[in-house]
């Protein structure tokens, strides 16, 4: 089988493609014919940075990626040959809170991940595919998909009339305002770029507001809710913007922390004084996966594919994100 | 001013038509010019039958009032001559769980509810009409609309994806079709109509049920769900459905009781069985009210109203729904 | 290996000690060789009427059991030989809410039970035992504690000065009155015998209430508590008990329903009427077991064991539940 | 009445003792003979710096009062002459969330505080004293009390088992040590006395660390839990001890967070890689308030005096708490 390795710190340009030999399913495992992969900028980090991520060479990077089960172990119920099924991040976080254990089970850092064609995975760390989406859209969800969802249905509990702030228009942001807008909240979406605002509108936000026109944003923010503030922050931004986020929140309202990028520091008054409730989030575990396709299937929801990159060409893909042009998910078709 | 009473055990029939001194609005407390009035089936009940709830005579029924401020007592805050209000069933549950305190402040019950012109509130047992609302319209929200919130969206944290049991096409029932819907969620309705069946598909409901034609419906409801059941009912029911109900639920599913209206007992070994949450459901407090009506403005959304009657035939409205032949909310304009 | 097998429904008398050959760990499976077992009503039950439950013959009895570690399968990494070890009540229910598929896992029922001196159980469905217990005592915990831990903190959020009704002492019943008293909550016991309730207090109850000699012992509950009611009831009882525990729960209270045992049924008006949370219990989760040991081990927590019965005569144990004089758990030594 | 005044910017020294006339109840609010302060930081720093806080001058200062109801205006039902009463913080937040409404009715700051002998407050704005405590040790609750309340039940939901840390002696943290003792959980309290880590641990304290001799006290932490880390933080800390809270909270833990002292800067990249929930806390509500009165006095807790000063020397009370020797709560009687 085919497989990206990382196997140096030297980056995108040294991705190796790899043959191994075909893994075969042990008990409780299943063999995938990986379709699809999406990327995240937590992959691009990785393959960027590999060594203060303590990453053994060599390793197949990737946490996601969508295909068809081609073989089952012993013991495997979950799943049969046929099945259309995603991977999830964590191979070992079906329900409750997160754990040190599940942490180590995070696909493409500690172990390997799906930037391959075939691969095995844990019957428990697996999902069917909603019907109404393709293995390049499903492919978008185990890691961008889920941590919005779990920012905007987990820690939010959003309920129709709340208003979400959202900060740029990643992967993960887009999801939150197709979220947030699923269940009748207003989304607010912050961008450089006033086509991607309008971009933004289109798929339901609310309002939105160029950052680099408006650099006191979060002041237009309070304008926007009546100087109320919003009930939720999804935080994914680069330095600088959790100040500002902490500023846009309402008293008791809840920010949701991903991906920092830099080492900015932040003064925490601000989160004492207006009550604040902030939480990091790390993707999400296997049953709120399973409510978000759900979720997905009965509101015929789809994700945006921002570009669509060949398995040959697959370290084009990392540059496109490094080069931060994109709107939602940039897939890898295997 | 103008108020109907209730001075007898003896029904609809018997309501009089009283003039009374105009009331004035002492500190903490407005004065409102009542423009209208929704009726719930517990308000039928108390007229019909006063003794058994410990009504005192003469007293004003409804809980349900919409109006306008015309004057305000010293050291209000909270709302100023010319504003449009509602009332809150409970004058005094401003926020977190129901007390004993909350329940004997009951507008129509415990003190004199709204069936009248000029209405004497406290600042803290009212709440603005959203601006999209009518008096008619926002006449129907305090009691039927606010116990549908509090089941589809305080107890149930209704999400997308979510599948939601609706029994009948009452006030209640249609509120939290309208709500589930709002959400993102699946509806079933059931109903012995068609046609009223009909209508709740045009107002969002994803399957319904004729319970005449399909006895065991809760064995439709099942196959709907794939054998899964559904992840919350809303039990506003007669007597004999709250046993259907508790089949249709999902394992850890749960169950909004309102309104028993007959002495029918069940058996408790399926909500044993099944770990199902059953939750007693009255109305519910000022702070949802707040955030239902803030999701009815997000969302454009307008209550549905069955029929308009005229104050001076303001008994004809009990009667209508006594003939229970309503969809949707019967209102009295004053 | 010596295994108890329920085969025929004669009950009690008809358990057969049988010799089995000796199983293996597969992957992901630990060898145990079981050291005590304790029984619940639930076991008694499915001895007594196997087939309206769906045993297949022949199937070793017992959900409860506890002993050391002799061999783990590939890929554990759990636990190692020479862990002293329960296993769960549920093979498959680690963490969140209860599914059908956790349901389908529970030992002694659809599946073999502990009432054997070697068994092979999941690595996760295994939990450590906590270090100041013996294996007798272990073996108390799976069912009866954790259904006790689940009622009084997981349902019950259970806080200092809360007030919780407890009906009678068996199994469950003094678990959750030792975990109510450890988190600083006052507890009121129910039982018949004088004796048991001075022993109760012993352990900690408040007060205590002989339902022979005050058979309106709900009154009386509702009169300990300054007519307010309680905030939680843990309901085990027998036929009867449920409306009078739902009288006695303050408005807004819940109750936890675990075991009815025979077909009463009850109104549920005052359910509605007081807002009450009526939530059944089906022991719990492995994530709950562990935080029930950590608190046990925190504060040096016992079980109460009512009788030690050796494994040769484990038929004598069932005797003793079903004549039902037991204080506390019913053990056998293995 | 006499009455302090905060009249300047000067601070301690310039507190002003007046003469007030005497205080009449309105409709909905009580007349009470102070009998007791005691002193938060908070109000130190108001008097000290009361201009960056939009302090109107005179202001009476201080939150924390408790006495008895001299008499009670029209309507008032919750009181009546003879109670021991104490108010809450807050005049303006019953139950819920916080709001914008409630932070502005805080006493002692936007409106005037109790440092005198006569106040009138809302009914809805008092609770009324346990019976087994005096007014001096009532006087400690309304701020101090209730904030180490919501951190270790509102917040941290604590359970028998968790382990608590808690920065430093003052007011909050001695209560939230005998809180989480209370409930069974394990506190780790640091100082830099060891006579009052001593102290501390004849409070209940399972551990303590002395952050003098241990200025990585947070590594200590860790080894203490096994390397795990606490479920819980109370930070009540000054400059820098943030950072090394986070480092000592367990993956998914919680930090409530009170009183930041001085500007300093956290990084919260490991909030967000450890899935921390970090929490801003801002005292509580009356039905905290009236919970955590009942858990006191089910397990006959009372607070801990450090000080008690004479009303005459009101200033000497700041002072004290300025040069930062006490333990517990410093109290005026009045």
């Amino acid at each position: 089988m085919k497989a990206y390795e990382i196997c140096s710190a030297e980056g995108i340009d040294a991705l190796h493609l790899a043959e191994r030999p075909m893994p075969r399913p042990g008990p409780g495992q299943v063999l995938v014919r990986i379709r699809a992969n999406s990327i995240n900028n937590r992959d691009l980090q990785i393959i960027q940075h590999p060594e203060p991520r303590g990453i053994v060479y060599p390793r197949i990077p990737n946490s996601d990626g969508a295909g068809e089960v081609l073989e089952v172990g012993a013991g495997v119920s979950r799943f049969k040959a046929g099945d259309r099924v995603m991977g999830t991040f964590f191979q070992n976080w079906t329900a409750g809170g997160i754990t040190p254990e599940a942490m180590a089970s995070a696909l493409g850092g500690p172990i390997d991940g799906l930037l391959c064609d075939h691969a095995v995975l844990e019957q428990d760390g697996m999902v069917p595919v909603p019907a109404h989406l393709s293995y390049e859209e499903a492919a978008t969800l185990p890691c961008a998909g889920l941590t919005a969802w779990h920012i905007v249905v987990g820690l939010g509990q959003i309920k129709a009339g709340d208003t979400v702030l959202i900060l740029g228009t990643g992967g993960v942001s887009i999801f939150a305002l197709q979220f947030a807008h699923m269940h009748g909240a207003r989304a607010i979406v912050t961008s450089s770029s006033d086509e991607k605002l309008a971009r933004a509108k289109e798929l339901g936000a609310w309002k939105t507001v160029n950052y680099r026109a408006t650099p006191d944003w979060e002041k237009q923010v309070l304008e926007l809710t009546e100087g109320r503030g919003v009930d939720l922050a999804a935080e994914v931004g680069g330095p600088g913007t959790l100040e500002k986020s902490i500023q846009a929140v309402r008293v008791g309202g809840k920010i949701g922390l991903v991906g920092v990028l830099t080492g900015g520091k932040i003064d925490p008054t601000s989160v004492m004084r207006k009550s604040i409730h902030l939480q990091g989030i790390y993707v999400g575990n296997r049953a709120m996966f399973e409510d978000m396709n759900r979720a997905m299937t009965v509101n015929g929801m789809r994700p945006v594919i921002d570009a669509l990159v060949d398995f040959k060409d697959a370290p084009d893909a990392y540059r496109r994100m490094r080069d931060a042009g994109h709107f939602g998910k940039i897939v890898i078709a295997i």
